[in-house]
């Protein structure tokens, strides 16, 4: 029985639930404030950071790279050509890399001060960090989802997937931090039809469906949030 | 023929010297400034960041983090105990988490800010983010470093080396962002002994030797720094 620590619009929680959704887990799911900074969750994860993923007769693993390190070892190895991280050294360093570009770049520059800034920070006090969202912080976020939809379709338009013929972390992670962003209806898809096609496919896999149905108090997703006809 | 584009102060570089320090290769070092974002740098990794590892027949590999998961794959799996990346999937874990910990963590609060104020603005144009050191961002690093020893001490007093019994990981990246930081003469030492003493005995390892012979430009290190009895 796997147990996922996490929050509903946080893109690094998502990208382990897609991947659990993958390898056919379904994960117990735990809501986690890390903002609150609860003592049980600091012992499990000292970072304080989602999400974690919890297993009987294990450490907790801690944070999306090291889950999806943990999962390709403990269940990924056993799934052949549907392993989401390749057994060819060349391709698992440019799964790893697109994952990274993703979990740290597109995190920092588009989906962390969007969710942080018109999600999280509703919840938290002014010591936690609360208020009103930062418009400068959005605006750059609107600005830099350009650029990386842009890297997308490039990537896309000479390969089947992201980081090459199969499905990958690498697509999910993606995935992950846009669905974020889409909930809040901030991925302005009319930019690039590519990047929206791979994402359409995406999104219509059975692993996607629990996102889809998510919502979160007092902000209900844009329109098109779980259309797959978008 | 493994190559490395790294910086002499870069923390993540100096991790990834010190891995393949542990497991005989002897890389050729291309110094790059990345913070200039040379066209063919960029080809290599459009993330525009260090290190970055080339080897024949390979795609360009990426982050500190990612080189380590190669080196584990290509190299680590033939050195059998000596393995910086243990066999047993819990023991991987605590590694991984660790080795994030100070790649991630420690680099944001503590060699970060040290390097890139003190040692990488020195070389930027105003247009590149140079200038002096932000005093403010330098305060934060001093205080926040004491923290990070103190936890490395805690760690060390229940353990051999940081992860556990056997040198890993997660005690090379630690020591590497020290390294960085103990040049510029911003380690307290005397704060932790138990610190100090895990620290003399990862420094006194001859993977460690070229780190305590680098010299930068117009900075001499600090008058203990290549002591191994400090």
């Amino acid at each position: 029985m796997l147990t996922l620590l996490h929050q509903t619009l946080c893109p690094h929680s998502r990208f382990v639930r897609l991947i659990l959704g993958e390898y056919g887990q379904e994960p117990q799911l735990i809501e986690e404030r890390p903002w609150e900074r609860h003592e049980d969750f600091l012992k499990l994860n000292p970072a304080g950071s989602l999400p974690v993923l919890i297993e009987e007769g294990q450490p907790p693993v801690p944070g999306a790279s090291i889950i999806a390190e943990y999962l390709d070892e403990t269940r990924g190895a056993e799934q052949g050509e549907a392993r989401l991280l390749p057994i060819s050294i060349s391709q698992r360093v440019e799964v790893r890399r697109l994952m990274a570009w993703f979990n740290e770049r597109f995190f920092d520059d588009v989906s962390g001060p969007l969710v942080g800034e018109r999600e999280f920070k509703r919840h938290m006090t002014v010591e936690q960090g609360g208020g009103p969202p930062d418009s400068s912080a959005l605006r750059a976020a609107r600005h830099n989802i350009r650029y990386h939809l842009a890297y997308i379709g490039w990537l896309v338009q000479t390969r089947d997937w992201l980081a090459g013929e199969r499905l990958s972390y690498a697509d999910l992670a993606a995935a992950a931090h846009l669905s974020a962003a889409d909930y809040l209806g901030e991925v302005p898809w009319t930019d690039n039809d590519a990047a929206k096609h791979w994402y359409a496919r995406v999104k219509s896999r059975p692993s996607f469906r629990a996102l889809l149905t998510d919502t979160v108090a007092g902000m209900l997703p844009s329109k098109h949030y779980a259309n797959l006809d978008f």
